[in-house]
């Protein structure tokens, strides 16, 4: 699909871009860059791609596709270096979890002749870095792209069809209702997570031993998501701030209120609450977003009936 | 082990203890009581038990353990009901998610001779009623007994025998003390998830459909605790206010501050905290009350190869 495919940071995204790319056969060249010289030696062990930089002007030099893998409050310096090394007609883009502070940081640097398309593909886990990455982690996954005004058509169809080779199916929206979708739908839960979890892990009363001995009972369900990656979300939380901010805002009301019913007994309340939920999971059930086996099929995958058996 | 036990109330717990008393032979006779005559049939279809009864007082007359499975509002009602047909030096347990509120509501009705020892089993899913139940549901799971001042030890250890050989740890602890510690590790959690899908659920600005659309991104595993059984949270809501009171307090605290650090770009903090709670994950993983898998082992589980493959 491409002759040379430039992934400038190689973590959770970047490395499972380089398995899906390697597997599908969309570029002749894959080139890996990233900063850091641990990083670019880890991914070169496992053999993600045909050429590793830590210089990644010498990395995007003749890519047809440069995808930028990086901490969102990485956006600008990453544009700012790579932009003298892109080639006109080359197509740039991102996967990063704002669109409007991300357009904002790399929009400028770009040279007039390389098509800029900010994407987000809704894929991860809780892992990092490019031991964590695997070639299906985009399957039946979303993948927003946010075009500015002008985007070549051409450009925009030639790299959705990368993305749904990746097997993703493909939206487009404007930054702004991005940035709002994903902070109820991804950045207010990872936030919630680990919030609940560092409550827990400040309690005195209940000694931390028992905190983890009991997890099963429901607990757990959000270490997975506080055990994300720190810096990728720490930028997330000072990059889509004014949304955030917002569905924070509701959800403390709406807790107020809970807890009100609570104190007052109103079990009328709580149980119209409690029912409202349950059909929430059903359709995203049925959207083939999620698993139906009861507790996420952790049990079968406890009793050693899991992945890869 | 015995020779007649009694289920009152043959839910997800009551029938997963149904199942697996069967399998290892712990009792002669399994009578399985409940008030609603439909949930009976089914439980009579999957041929759970020995002996079916909407009648409690029939189901427990004679039985040597009688192990109450409903939700905690209904525990008083229930003791009073088969409080006249209880063997001598029968002994009566239940499951319940609160402790003290049980005890203050059956205890008064159980008869000299009954040894009736408080129990909770820290196991579940977010399925409900008798096809949602599972022999494997209380492996490896602890299972909390809260005894009486003046409990019989011999009673104690039978029943904790007849625990161990379905699969679970035992542990003791004062009601209060297990009323605090589930407080913080089942029923925050639960509350946070149902207030979560709520807000989602109220949002004006972005489609339900997009909710739903990309709840892979995070949302989703919220879901899961937010599909438990209404009736049983909402009683675990009004019967166990102080201490859900309280941590919920600590709760909106924390998530006050953190938002303040969003609000004013603290960058430090919140990577101080976002780094903090990824040990508390670890910790759960080497207890052996989590799996070490990806996303809970859900992409496995999606890809076919899952339970029971």
């Amino acid at each position: 699909m491409f002759e040379k495919i430039a992934l400038v940071g190689i973590g959770l995204i970047g490395s499972s871009l380089a398995r899906v790319i390697r597997r599908e056969h969309l570029a002749r060249h894959i080139a890996i860059a990233t900063r850091s010289p641990s990083t670019l030696k880890r991914a070169e062990e496992l053999g993600l791609g045909d050429s590793y930089s830590t210089d990644l002007r010498e990395a995007v030099r003749d890519a047809d596709l440069v995808i930028v893998s990086v901490p969102v409050g990485s956006s600008a310096e990453v544009a700012e270096e790579i932009a003298p090394a892109l080639k006109n007609g080359a197509i740039l883009t991102d996967v990063g979890s704002t669109k409007a502070s991300v357009i904002a940081q790399m929009q400028p640097f770009v040279p007039k002749g390389v098509h800029f398309i900010p994407g987000h593909p809704l894929a991860g886990t809780e892992k990092s870095g490019p031991d964590a990455g695997f070639a299906e982690l985009f399957e039946n996954r979303w993948c927003i792209f946010t075009p500015l005004p002008g985007t070549d058509p051409a450009a925009l169809e030639k790299l959705s069809e990368f993305w749904r080779r990746c097997g993703s199916n493909i939206d487009t929206m404007d930054a702004e209702h991005h940035d709002m979708v994903l902070a109820i739908v991804s950045h207010l839960p990872h936030i919630i997570a680990y919030n609940i979890v560092g409550t827990a892990d400040d309690l005195e009363s209940v000694a931390k031993g028992e905190v983890i001995k009991y997890a099963a009972s429901g607990f757990r369900d959000f270490t997975r998501l506080a055990a994300s990656d720190p810096t990728m979300w720490r930028d997330v939380c000072l990059h889509n701030k004014d949304a955030i901010l917002e569905m924070l805002a509701r959800f403390s009301e709406d807790l107020a209120s809970l807890q009100r019913a609570i104190r007052w007994g109103d079990g009328e309340k709580l149980f119209d609450l409690f029912t409202r939920t349950r059909g929430i999971r059903r359709s995203i059930i049925e959207a083939g977003q999620e698993t139906a086996a009861p507790d996420f099929g952790r049990h079968g995958v406890e009793q050693g009936k899991g992945i890869g058996e």
